[in-house]
């Protein structure tokens, strides 16, 4: 079949053994591929009650069919594994070009089981896959890791590693690939650390995809670019602001998180803005494999360059930690890449200590010299570098704010779900995506339904971003929509300007497929379903499908959304309903057997 | 002053000096700075009349105004220096990031004089300016030499060198930066190899440029990008298939050069295609420093990768030749970037060989068992590879296609003005931009006044490009507004956008000037008559304001413009009168006294 290379690379770590099996073409269809074949195949293969950073999770490394195929973003890889922050299914997209260059390799995904006894690196050369010593690499950070993996194995290799933070199992470690590239939530960096597995590289010599319909995938792609580059957020917004284009906009909704989200309006955002990005530290923009929008940044201050910063980063850092200097913010972003932590997670844990520190939880004692006080710049410099290699207080920054707060008796001051912190948006002044934040199945999450696409930036369409109508049939809509794009290996930032048909038109010319816009929608509604029963089984229960107490009580006290909560108590029963679920958000027997996963996944093989 | 550094940095390396000189800032308000500001040095410190690969040239390096500023494409520099290939002024402009790092270090310009002893390479690092051996590298292709200098400078330094062809004083060497961008033609990257100078390596800390007007920049600079992202060309087309979305559409206006310029119609366009290349090759599109369009690919051919390739070198390698194969082109197109070679040249040189082979004057015993035939994609790999590394018949091949086919005694077959191979665009078809072929100051060359754009694109108005009315008067505004653009530092593909009066305002905003669009014309004529007059005290008379000889009495045999000729000796007179020039072409002193260059150029100062 087209798209896909029908191919699995199998590598047990303990045995070192490497091993090719076919892809099973069934799931393949089924589950699309990325996101949606990889939670399959862990449904299968593991047990969801296992300890995330134990031997017996998988690290499942999966592409799209569309992957590595002449399509707009075609470039994107899905990391699968039990998620060592929330405990639920992590599935950690990534861009670059590390994706691609696997499909040119030939596989589709890579399953590593076990641990090796030592560190080691993975290295694939087409059929040629070795499994090699890493010694030399532990401790290192990820440029210098991939600088020397490009030398040591070949110029062009494109390398996948984790940092410092992934080798220390922290929990919001991030895989990184193509240097600033990350697979960034739920800790996916922890669980290649635990098996101690530094990085994986690949090359690939194939890359003329064969499609299906190549004159169709013509037409497909000459309209979809079309669409992209007439869109304002694709054509103009993203290209030429990054991501950090959202910084005002957000702020100017009154829902930008100030201060660990006991504010939502940030006096200093055009500090922190794209525009100021641009205007002062932009050196040039970078584009992902195949990517007509080249949102990246590349940018410098000081003796410091690299990529990013993004908006999530920008903001976590920023108005979250009450801090408007930019270069060092840029600072910032430069560690958490090179030691390999997720920026969001990392800037949200601060903001936490901050709020900690500034409630006198955590004493200056603690803090070797260096507070952790809102607008303190230095400080989080300083403390991501000893976040990331767990240096002193480092070490308790190093699990996610809700293990931090925990530790002070306040988890109530961890702005997270399921654990995982929440992004750049304060969902009470956004009520849809709040119930997004709420039900996503890897716990606080931005990128599993950008509700802020209808309620803030009016695509497709303007949705009042206050009301609660609607929202439970838009929030599902936008999830499975999501699922479905991220199981192709495309990129979530086309659907600014695609929509299902887009997709469904895009897969069918590639592979053959006679997918529409339903049966796409559909294929996402069957992933997500799945994700779910993962994490019920893992003992994720639906009182987890909630916001922090803060955004359900405490209403935004000034601003563009000053006096609004999150009505999540009226939203859930609806959403619950709008999946077929039961009023306890179980999926009944009726749903599953209608998206042909009757039992399916319920009853897990054992790791082998 | 703004946007300058005020610093001109003067190396002589057999003095093994380095000195900072403040920058003329008389010289750089009237000629702007880049190409502009380079000819006056030139004019003002060397002797037109001297051999151009001899010590007493110098190689002059220099930013523009914008360049390193928050400008759109503000990242380019000139290298300004006599031509090897063509004994005119050359002015050879580049993108990528060395240009904007030369100002952060604090320098607007370089000027190298004289040679060293052995081979070396120069060393910036803000003030800490180094002369360094080079002897390790001397030899090496451009990608290890970066990598080298990358590790043993810093990791982050910014490098431009030459290729061993540069090192052989090929009169086609180029001079590379970061990698895969090119200062391409006239033969500059043997100026530098004759001063035994590899390379020069930059760190600059200060990026952050301050401007005379903020707030007027951030408006004029929102105003500009939207034009670019609106613009057919620059928000469409070459962000998707870049440069090379030309190769179509020059086809179907009959006008694509072909079998070295026998036709101009080719009947494989469609697989050499941008279009091709994105549905076959493409990696991503790689963005130069702060440029909102992307036109450059990155592509991948079996284990070959690297930047590239752009239309001119398609075309040359492509129907020039005869050959259909994009895949060798990109590794015909690989090994120019690595033995630093321009490929507009060196394809049309190979061109000029099949030609020869062709009717006979080549015979094949001379070639190694690797005929130059038409179509032969295979040879123009191998004998591009002994072109830039001057082995067997590649040394006749290493300057350019006029001292060959004057080898043989038919130069007549050399498709060159002024010994300058010319760009992919038949002249016969599109007058206008023929007489810009003619009378450019350093011969044939596409971007001294691209009619291509209202002749064939319809920017910013249609013209009928078989007439000769008004050609004169556009041609001269197009080399005028060129040599603007050049000056301040931006990209040309700019133009296709903006207009002489969004220069002004964006030079008037980062500045302080009070230019209008007329005054920026204004010094572009100005900057043309300069060279022209260098020129002409180089002995480059007016007699070589032409054409070869076969665009001017043969009909193109085939095609949607079958049957023109280029009627230059019609335009001719109508461009000398319409610049103010006397019937001879010399530049009137009435026309000179009104620039404000009355004798200022005439009387140039013995080399120092």
């Amino acid at each position: 079949m087209y798209g896909y290379k029908g191919k699995v690379l199998r590598i047990n770590l303990k045995e070192r053994t490497t091993n090719v099996e076919p892809l099973n073409m069934e799931d393949a269809k089924k589950f699309i591929g990325g996101r949606g074949l990889g939670t399959k195949i862990l449904c299968d293969e593991i047990d969801p009650n296992i300890d995330a950073l134990s031997p017996e999770n998988k690290l499942i490394i999966v592409s799209g069919p569309l992957t590595g195929t002449a399509t707009p973003t075609g470039g994107r890889y899905m990391v699968v594994t039990k998620a060592p922050l929330t405990g639920t299914v992590a599935s950690s997209n990534s861009g670059g070009y590390w994706g691609a260059e696997l499909k040119f390799a030939g596989y589709d995904a890579i399953i590593v089981e076990d641990k090796a006894d030592s560190p080691v690196y993975i290295d694939i050369k087409d059929d040629k896959v070795e499994i090699k010593d890493a010694s030399h690499l532990w401790g290192k950070v990820v440029s210098e890791t991939t600088e020397i993996l490009e030398k040591e194995c070949d110029d062009k290799v494109k390398v996948l590693t984790i940092g410092p933070a992934g080798e220390k199992l922290s929990r919001i470690a991030a895989i990184m690939n193509d240097k600033d590239r990350a697979a960034g939530r739920s800790g996916v960096g922890a669980v290649m650390g635990s098996k101690n597995l530094k990085a994986i590289t690949v090359k690939g010599s194939n890359n003329k995809a064969d499609v299906h319909d190549a004159d169709k995938l013509k037409e497909v792609f000459s309209r979809s670019i079309k669409k992209i580059r007439d869109n304002g957020v694709t054509g103009q917004g993203l290209p030429t602001y990054g991501t950090a284009v959202l910084v005002n906009i957000i702020n100017e909704n009154g829902v930008l998180p100030t201060n660990n989200f006991q504010e939502a309006y940030y006096e200093d955002a055009e500090e922190i803005s794209g525009e100021t990005l641009a205007e002062k530290y932009l050196v040039k923009r970078e584009a992902c494999y195949r990517c007509p929008i080249a949102c990246g940044r590349y940018c410098k201050v000081d003796d410091i360059e690299g990529g990013g910063p993004e908006y999530e980063t920008i903001w976590a850092y920023g108005s979250d930690c009450g801090i408007s200097n930019l270069g060092e913010i840029i600072k910032a972003n430069y560690w958490c890449n090179e030691l390999g932590i997720d920026t969001i997670s990392a800037g949200a844990t601060l903001a936490a200590a901050m709020e900690l520190y500034q409630k006198g939880y955590i004493k200056d004692e603690e803090l070797d010299g260096t507070p952790l006080k809102f607008g303190n710049a230095d400080a989080v410099v300083e403390w991501t570098k000893k976040m990331g290699l767990r240096e002193g207080f480092g070490d308790k920054l190093a699990d996610g704010s809700y293990r931090l707060t925990e530790m002070y008796g306040v988890p109530e001051f961890s702005m997270t779900v399921k654990k995982q912190e929440l992004p750049a948006y304060d969902p009470r002044g956004i009520q849809g995506h709040g119930l997004q934040y709420a039900t996503s199945n890897r716990g606080g999450c931005h990128v599993r339904g950008y509700l802020i696409s209808p309620e803030i930036l009016a695509l497709p369409e303007k949705l009042d971003r206050f009301s609660l109508e609607g929202k439970a049939t838009w929030t599902k809509i936008f999830q499975d929509l999501t699922a479905t794009i991220d199981s192709l290996g495309l990129c979530l930032f086309t659907s600014f300007a695609l929509g299902a048909e887009d997709y469904a038109d895009l897969y069918n010319a590639v592979c053959g497929t006679d997918h529409t816009a339903e049966s796409m929608l559909e294929a996402g509604d069957r992933i997500w379903n799945i994700e779910k029963l993962f994490n019920l089984k893992a003992g994720i229960d639906t009182s987890e499908d909630t916001l922090p107490e803060r955004l359900l009580k405490d209403p935004i006290p000034d601003g563009p959304s000053k006096g609004w909560v999150h009505k999540l108590d009226e939203l859930l029963p609806k959403y619950y309903e709008e999946r077929g679920w039961d009023a306890k958000g179980i999926p009944t027997e009726e749903k599953l057997a209608e998206l042909g996963i009757a039992g399916e996944a319920m009853e897990p093989v054992a790791a082998e």
